[in-house]
């Protein structure tokens, strides 16, 4: 269905084109500090380009780590909603480097089965997310023939977010008054399918933990004790072994507790979403078969349910042949991903319950759960923001706005922040798909979702202005 | 009780602790190629030690790896026995540094609770054993007013048993008709206390594996993966925790089958090895308890019943702070001590078995079992060797030879080939102490029991030619 918008996007394709070509040359990696200056030069090439896009009002916000760039374009219409955009301007790392076809930071056009693709380490996770806004709000003006947009537009882009956002609500306290806004559209995920337009409506919280178990005072020669004291690594393995029960269930005792369940209408709208499970396993996952929690689909799984999973173990002689030690230590790091209602402070006695619980004898063990965390959040699906988006992106993908559905996003990230200090609902708008290999080799983006994204982004703040408020 | 061999020895202490100082002074560190000149270097001196005390023929056998000394003197009796003298004469390396109180090169004399000690690397792991063969053989001569020994001495000091003896059986089988002897004699080994003369009987076998377990094809995002597919690290863990069983045995297939079970007369003879379990237990172990096999004391434990540890272990994220993947990989290895009359090359088998039998579903396995392996050994308590062995030890402390002790070496080393390639039975005569720090800093060596066992040396040639043949 043709419409300004989309005419507007079509004919400044290569506008889009040339700024992600520009941005995603920056390897501005935030967790790498020998990159601190690229992530400096990406704030300030994003703000430039949201100058050169029309916005009156920029500024690079200084943090404890990386800049945030922070933009705002008034309405000329009295009492238009507030919205604000939130997304990142860093990368991730992009080891291992010798498993890219294309140098991470030399956008490469590549043509897919579903259409072009642009590969580059940010493609998608969020330079892609965020350039789609650029050309969004030009196509929103021209197409409605405004000189300022329909609602007040605030955009807040930070620079930390593949480190942990670990200043981000800091910022967003102390800029509270200037972030004021009545729906934050967070523009860092995606879509079920390309030709599935969906819309998430939950994100997981993340908690992580650290566990030492600690053994011999030395490493021991295992000819001289072996078989006869305890063992950190076959302590460690016992005690991870126990992380979950026989039907997939996270051990932690409280774990359960304040999770919210999921409703029979939003598990039957879990089920409209197109899932090809066959087609996921098949997929970087290259597993034969499904696992998880007993009772839940692994769309629910993923996206709906609390998890636990160990991201690293180590501990005593890892060098070529082999070293007959009892070693003095082993090691491990899990991370939970936590769904609404589970609040991240809890996990630091739930961590230690489960330790002590399941601690062999004669080993110490030291757990070290990190204050802070992520909180889960979710959207509300009958609010008048989410009414807004669901027809933009409807228009944008020549949908019924009844037929888009609704995701969940199984990762985790500062959202949770914006809904606790700025107390705004949360809408997602994202350009992304399950297979753009996101935080590994050859990241990409389907050019054609960027230009959906485009021009829902421009029907959005259209349609935002005409629901009524409040927005939650 | 006096004897001729004690009087040379006692008159003669000044040469044995002049050939030590000069020899531990050469750091002949096998392990690291930047000393193999040192091990060369120590080579040669042995061998001008050996013709100094006598031998007729000194000879220095390059291999493939460090040089070995062999050395021979015959008899002049028709149809003397022929015992061969094992011994090393590189070290092990020095790290921590730091923690020696004296340079590991620098022997230093120390007044201890026990008496003189001498402490420095290779102190009595080997030098000091092997050294003790040179006095003894003097001593042996002057006490019988012989010209040649009693029975014809052979013996084979190689350079790479601190480096898992590379090329040794190699050299036996090659060099098997020079060796060939009627009983090997090993001395690398010690006694259970100062005051409790004992003899090795048993040294355990050696088997290692190595697991490599694969889930996804590259290490996934676990906020979109997590809790819907394998984890290679829970399944490591899974595995691991599955090696033994709730009575601390070890769950390969078939692992015990062909275990040779203690005798009850063994089991007494291991009691009556004074053993301060809390004491060991404080030490290095620092554990607060003893585990293992049930039905088992420690000393058998740890001597005389098969074992398997982990002895490292890795996999995903092992940096700071935390990484949200479910790795592609985990990665476990795996040694296991086995007792007469288990095989080193059974052990293949046996580990895949228990690695498929207990592998969580959707995750690969590669198992990698080396060929080799050490065997192990055990000796006959009722051999005339044996009965020579115990006389010899019991003159040497003023005990009655029913009142030496019989030992396990719950280590493994290269002893087991002596046994495959030349045929002979084996006896173990050294003058070591379980505190004696071998392999650790301040590697020490307590100088009476140097003493008495040159003086058993002496006492061992001339028992061993009044035994009746054969000395199996």
């Amino acid at each position: 269905m043709s419409s300004p918008e989309r005419d507007f996007v079509s004919a400044h394709l290569d506008d889009l084109h040339a700024d992600l070509d520009a941005w995603l040359r920056i390897p501005s990696i935030s967790a790498d500090p020998a990159h601190a200056p690229d992530v400096a030069a990406s704030a300030e090439w994003l703000a430039a380009a949201l100058r050169r896009t029309g916005f009156p009002v920029v500024e690079v916000w200084e943090t404890a780590g990386a800049p945030a760039v922070y933009a705002e374009w008034s309405s000329a219409d009295d009492g238009a909603p507030v919205a604000l955009v939130y997304g990142h301007h860093d990368v991730q790392p992009v080891d291992p480097l010798e498993l890219w076809e294309h140098p991470p930071f030399e956008p490469a056009r590549v043509e897919g089965a579903d259409g072009p693709e642009l590969h580059a380490r940010g493609a998608i996770d969020d330079k892609g997310n965020v350039a789609m806004h650029l050309l969004g709000m030009r196509a929103h003006l021209a197409a409605t023939g405004r000189d300022t947009p329909a609602v007040i537009v605030k955009v807040l882009v930070e620079g930390e977010e593949e480190s942990g956002s670990p200043h981000f609500a800091a910022l967003l306290r102390e800029r509270a008054d200037r972030l004021r806004c009545d729906v934050v559209v967070v523009s860092d995920t995606g879509m079920a399918a390309p030709d599935v337009p969906s819309a998430v409506v939950a994100m997981r919280g993340l908690a992580d933990a650290e566990i030492t178990l600690r053994g011999p005072a030395v490493d021991l020669h295992s000819g001289s004790f072996g078989g006869g004291v305890p063992n950190p690594l076959h302590a460690m393995a016992t005690l991870l072994a126990s992380l979950h029960d026989e039907h997939g269930r996270v051990t932690l005792p409280g774990f359960y507790d304040r999770v919210r369940q999921l409703t029979d209408r939003e598990r039957a709208l879990m089920a409209r979403v197109p899932f090809d499970e066959a087609a996921w396993l098949a997929g970087p996952a290259a597993s034969r078969l499904a696992t998880g929690e007993e009772g839940y689909s692994t769309l629910e799984r993923i996206g709906a349910r609390p998890t636990a999973e160990v991201n690293g173990m180590w501990g005593g002689y890892t060098g070529p042949g082999h070293k007959t030690i009892i070693p003095a230590e082993a090691h491990a790091k899990i991370t939970f991903r936590l769904v609404a209602d589970q609040r991240p402070a809890d996990l630091a006695d739930q961590v230690r319950g489960w330790v002590a619980a399941n601690l062999p004898a004669g080993i110490q063990a030291d757990v070290h759960v990190p204050a802070g965390g992520v909180s889960p959040c979710a959207s509300d699906l009958d609010s008048p923001a989410m009414a807004a988006l669901l027809a933009a992106i409807g228009q944008a993908n020549d949908r019924d706005p009844a037929d888009v559905l609704f995701t969940r996003e199984g990762g985790s990230g500062p959202e949770a922040d914006l809904v606790d200090v700025l107390g705004a609902p949360l809408v997602f708008l994202g350009a992304g798909l399950p297979t753009d290999r996101i935080h590994s080799p050859n990241e990409r983006v389907l050019l054609p979702m960027l230009y959906r994204g485009a021009e829902a982004v421009a029907h959005l703040w259209r349609e935002l202005a005409s629901v009524p408020l409040p927005l939650r």
